[in-house]
């Protein structure tokens, strides 16, 4: 339907002469409802909770209690190589890939990540694909959806809300009084609270605060800070839960701060576990909506891409896979950040087996990586990214073969998405795609962007037909090794290190949680940039002969997650001079939202 | 249906051996679904927007727009004598006289507020009424219901990311920087900032913070704190909009802050008036909701009752009176506070005219006016409360009185509910019915809590009597009463003051409000205590020569309220050393909330 109608007007729906968010309007215009969006591909009326007319939410637990039986489908992974900070069009490809199949086949669906408010009305830009493959509708994907990142911010929060009480009220009465409340002394430490209250935007004036001035009845005077909601440990957990039993479990097992003593209090110990799963019974159920060719989306978590997976959620793949022959879920930055984690964390929750990652490139970044000029968002692009010179591509493609490399050791066959710009020439082109077939992987051009399904109907073949292929899907390290060991084979069988250091602190923390068998099946949860294979952001190509400096180890005891730390970690990004707020505003007469994309 | 089915059930659905939460769940397994809620009472499938199978929103600007040449149906106010800290059952008997009144007429509806999710944390006790009359499903009524206080929340703290962003911005660049952005140097005056963050939590640790701390780009060092979301105006806004350009203009009035000469820098100055306003187009639909026994309830908006209405939405009340016959809403605390706020700021802005006032009294509060013990929630009930003594509530009935008079004197007529407990007695009873009687009203006995519909029969056939009767509402002043003469009539016509005081600074406040037309038009928004006629919480009965203290006069720009502060005003209020949070939890089996009740 939306298809022929898009072909039909395509003159009309030119993206390089219309802005995305007038091709996801003009789209919405015949976008399906989401009840038959829903029964077409397979959900019961019992099992879709309509949110409006064209999203909703699926229980997933009964999709799959219902379907257990059923083989999965194709399980499809859309990585990168190293990007430029402009990014080279993840969201995107996975919409249009989603296209592209939806050609050959019926039963095909994507996920991606909801995006956060902070970035939304700080940086102009959805998160949503783009041009002719985009996620429809626009305006509630880009505004809060059905609420999912509320509900992790209430949730979080509340336990906030239970340790900043409770130090207060064990400050303020004596045992007896606790005792007449059956609560016992926890003895809670006020400079050693890891967690953060949580908001969902860019609210860097809340990075470092000071809590409880007033009286006695006004809390507990101590530092405190705010961190962005998709940060937060509860966010993590709503990406890599299998089960309400499991999502359960996991949030009581949150470590909110720690005792005089240096042991864990946890929101179990707090009592507020069972609160804070209330509040993620609905966040549970994951988002349905469409592509601008009327294909599911699901819509689930936006956790991190540093200290939580950057990826959409274990249940969301799950039900996708019972409902589709094809799905293609996105793994956030390149694909020694997002497939890694894909690969070794969230396949590893789940027991899903991939069948086939797609590594998006572009022109411009391998010329970045052949060592063209700096790429700055918000200034113009240099000259020469928009002229043909095959052979700086092909300086730059050390680092793409990297990528394949990687998705080979999984097991898995990679497929190369050479994403299109008008600029590209076709030398370059050329060069790319010859030296992906040297590297014994497929490669495919495709114009998603430009044509939506139409214009990616080769890479879809290509994935068709590495996912037919023989398969030979494997972890990346057993759970009996143990952290330094999982911490050597990521760096230099992923990232292309010699080798790894430690700081003092690192290795004691290091030796501390492998003696602790409580953590032994915890997930390795790297912290490191997404601009270079190596820790170091202006390192391009694929930098050799370099050591992984790892600084620090987090614990998120709730997700489940060791993070070593080689590189920055911003839980609270900054509201620039210029923020995007200033450019969104409301239609009174007719209710829409303008200026959000 | 559902009456029929408790009805049959009645003897296992006795509200004296079961719990809220069980009769709500025993009546959920047949609630309508709420297309077929909406299409019975005259919705639209396109006008309604469900929220999962039995709740959703209502497009009010569609049904408006459909209906506008349809008469309303009769407008119900409920309200109530000075209750006791526990409350007399105002929502239950709105939801009872919904109930009663659906045995006469097909047409019928009530309107309350969505609860904050302060007081559902931290203190056991639905808002959705009780015993057979409740508003169901029950568990999203408690747990945040379609997300409106998550984008009230959400439009409100980006204003307040907006203003610290811009002082950080301001003190780190010069005017060129500031020029090429389009950006004029506002000059914030950190020291003089009213707007707080907000966050729906009883969270007193976040009362009175600093911000900012860190280097030049972790924000402003300042002052700063939180209040709880309901209190917002944003909020207030909510509650009083009439159309989404009158939204749209409130929002971009709201002052977030002063400048170094003292002038308001509103968020229309900032640039995010626009972008809060995005945040609040779908919260500006009001959610549909169900009695136990199938009638629509709509739940939108709930505001503070001391800073803004405290009560349900314009919008809501609108729409309701457009499909119904009989329209039922309450407005929050007695008729001294609630429904005065409910008479000269709902019907002065909404230009609907209320056909009759139902005041909720019970023998337990009249006792207490004619002098019983301190009734103090949490400790167990004098004896003197639930053993019959007819002198004591006689001694009482001058607080009754006094609520029959103001009703009486906005020209409509008054139904008192004698809202029933099994401790009353026959004889307090009729003391009761006699005084109200004698003064020119109508009385009426209700066992709603304990049988629905059916107990509320007397009520409703007193409160369809007084809607036929003849009507000459009016406002309690003009528009053109100057404030300190607004003042002085709610306090001697309305509270039974003998005058009013004010303070030097209140003085001076008002002359200023007083020379500034552009806020003749503002509404009069009293805070008083609401557990005294007066402003002394402990003064019961009908207190007489006494002066109503102004202490301050608080202005909010955006919702058009003038303040006159003659009470505390709470806006973060405290979580206990034994919340209800401690007892909530989910069943992860079925994905129940628990323990919410």
């Amino acid at each position: 339907m939306l298809i022929w109608c898009i072909g039909r007007r395509r003159k009309m729906l030119d993206p390089t002469k219309l802005q995305d968010w007038q091709i996801a309007e003009e789209a919405e215009k015949s976008m399906k409802s989401v009840h038959r969006l829903a029964s077409e591909w397979g959900i019961l009326d019992n099992e879709l909770l309509p949110y409006g007319h064209h999203l909703g939410k699926v229980d997933y637990a009964a999709v799959l209690d219902r379907l257990k039986e059923r083989p999965d489908g194709k399980y499809i992974d859309v990585t990168a190589i190293t990007p430029t900070p402009l990014g080279e069009g993840k969201s995107t490809t996975t919409i249009g890939l989603v296209q592209g199949l939806a050609k050959r086949n019926d039963k095909v669906s994507g996920a991606i990540r909801q995006p956060s408010g902070g970035p939304t009305f700080n940086i102009k830009g959805s998160a949503a694909g783009g041009g002719l493959s985009q996620c429809i509708p626009l305006t509630p994907f880009s505004l809060g959806l059905t609420g999912d990142i509320d509900s992790v911010t209430n949730a979080h929060n509340l336990a906030m809300v239970s340790l900043t009480a409770r130090l207060q009220h064990e400050a303020t009465n004596n045992d007896e009084f606790l005792a007449k409340r059956n609560l016992r002394r926890l003895n809670i430490d006020p400079t050693n609270v890891p967690m953060r209250w949580v908001i969902d935007f860019c609210a860097q004036s809340l990075r470092d605060i000071i809590i409880g001035l007033g009286g006695k009845n006004d809390g507990y005077m101590m530092r405190s800070g705010f961190a962005i909601s998709v940060s937060s440990e509860v966010m993590a957990i709503l990406a890599i839960f299998t089960s309400l039993r499991d999502l359960r479990e996991r949030i009581g097992r949150i470590v909110v701060a720690y005792d005089r003593q240096g042991n864990p209090i946890t929101t179990h110990d707090l009592e507020v576990d069972g609160a804070m799963t209330a509040w993620l019974v609905r966040a549970s159920n994951p988002n349905l909506l469409q592509t601008t060719e009327g294909q599911p989306v699901m819509v689930h978590a936006g956790p991190f891409a540093n200290i939580a997976v950057g990826q959409s959620s274990i249940v969301a793949d799950r039900v996708a896979l019972k409902l589709s022959d094809y799905h293609v879920t996105e793994s956030g930055f390149g694909a020694d950040i997002g497939f890694e984690k894909f690969w070794n964390i969230k396949c590893r929750v789940s027991g899903l087996r991939p069948n086939c990652a797609v590594i998006v490139a572009t022109v411009r970044a391998l010329k970045m990586h052949g060592g063209g000029p700096k790429v700055v968002p918000g200034k113009p692009l240099d000259v020469t990214y928009t002229q043909s010179d095959p052979a700086l591509v092909e300086r730059g493609l050390a680092n793409l073969l990297a990528h394949i490399e990687t998705v080979k050791v999984s097991g898995i066959n990679p497929v190369v998405c050479i994403n299109n710009f008008h600029t590209d020439s076709d030398e370059e082109i050329a060069v790319i795609k010859d030296a992906v077939e040297n590297a014994g992987a497929r490669a495919a051009v495709s114009r998603h962007w430009l044509l939506g399904g139409e214009g990616a109907l080769e890479l879809a073949d290509a994935v068709i037909d590495a996912c037919e292929e023989k398969n030979d899907f494997r972890l990346l390290y057993e759970d009996a090794l143990s952290l330094r060991a999982r911490i050597e084979k990521i760096a230099t069988e992923v990232y292309g290190a010699a080798g790894v250091s430690y700081t003092p602190e690192a290795r004691t923390k290091a030796e501390a949680i492998e003696a602790d068998i409580s953590k032994s099946n915890f997930a390795t949860c790297m912290v490191k940039t997404h601009l270079s294979l190596s820790h170091d952001p202006t390192l391009k190509g694929r930098p050799s002969g370099w050591t992984l400096p790892i600084r620090d180890i987090l614990v998120y005891n709730g997700a489940g997650f060791i993070v070593p730390v080689a590189g920055d970690i911003k839980l609270m990004p900054g509201t620039s001079s210029d923020p995007a707020f200033r450019r969104i505003d409301v239609d009174v007469e007719t209710g829409k939202v303008k200026g959000l994309f």
